[in-house]
């Protein structure tokens, strides 16, 4: 008894991550009940991201352009080369503004469960760059989870032949975080990598 | 440093009620690793639910016809009406199907503080309904809350000169609730409202 169009955006909304059934009811509510230019422009933008975005030709991260503008900014240090995961944690990275060198985007992480394996991933595309680009250091930084901490292991090996300086971000107690709550290897971890204080 | 195409999706997404920075970022993110058909499915029924979804002429439920599905039914007791808030009350209702009857959508509840009074609400399409289309039975279901309890009050005095039955949903311990955590407002309800056993 309920209209069609309604149906069907509700069930495009439960595609998305962690919307289920009650969450895509309340967005269509609001579709619904908003002007219908910002429903248009949700949908604009949904199409315009698809169309215009792809892979830097350099460093893999999503852009408009061939080369991505972090790639091309004379401000960032080409030096030095981030390797993460994915866009996402590029983003968070970005977002901090606690880092001035480029990217390099491997596009997952090695995983077995999933059947990723290395040769999956950008690595083959890292190492050509390593050789072409000048690079003095390559800091890994994929997630400090058993998948991540695999793919630093992995890249570390692939590295090692190249004369580069291979670095891993600290994984310790988080700021804000609390000694009593911190799990016993994330504790592990914040003493192996202490500092000279 | 980040593409327009994703900051603005990130931005559209934020419009969406429950959905913060972050949340906007991780659907972005499901969208830039999703196949084009998926987003497109997903803009194209935004777009149709603003084009071809419009108030029913005789109950305002969204629909796509002049007169909705519910109200057109045949198998649908149109002598009793269910007067709604919204939109969202009528398919939590239909959902249910527990009622059979037709409805009646006020497009929302009076409510002092967001400017809202009766006068804002379908209360005179509901009244015209009630003179022409042999009612026997309004079934008040706004919600039992401050400003639902308001509008049913006011709906009860606007109703009373009518030869109809006036009647309003139970409100009590929801099932598989625990009197225990019932708040002493529910409890005093489901007292008052206690039936022959």
């Amino acid at each position: 008894m309920i209209a069609g169009p309604i149906r069907q955006l509700i069930k495009e909304f439960q595609r998305l991550p962690g919307v289920g059934e009650k969450t895509a009811f309340r967005l269509v509510m609001h579709v619904l009940e908003s002007p219908q230019p910002q429903a248009q422009a949700l949908a604009d933008a949904l199409v315009e991201i698809k169309q215009r975005i792809r892979p830097c030709s350099r460093c893999f991260q999503m852009t408009e352009e061939e080369v991505c503008a972090i790639c091309a900014s004379p401000k960032r240090d080409s030096s030095v080369i981030c390797v993460v995961e994915d866009q996402a944690s590029l983003m968070a990275i970005e977002r901090a503004r606690q880092f001035y060198g480029i990217y390099h985007v491997l596009g997952g992480r090695v995983s077995p469960m999933e059947g990723v394996g290395p040769g999956d991933l950008r690595i083959a595309e890292l190492l050509k760059r390593i050789e072409g680009e000048g690079v003095k250091e390559v800091v890994v930084a994929t997630n400090p989870n058993v998948e991540g901490e695999a793919t630093a292991l992995y890249l570390k090996r692939a590295l090692e032949p190249y004369d580069v300086e291979i670095t891993r971000i600290a994984r310790g107690i988080p700021m804000g975080g609390d000694l009593e709550y911190s799990d016993a290897l994330t504790l592990g971890r914040a003493f192996e990598g202490r500092m000279k204080y």
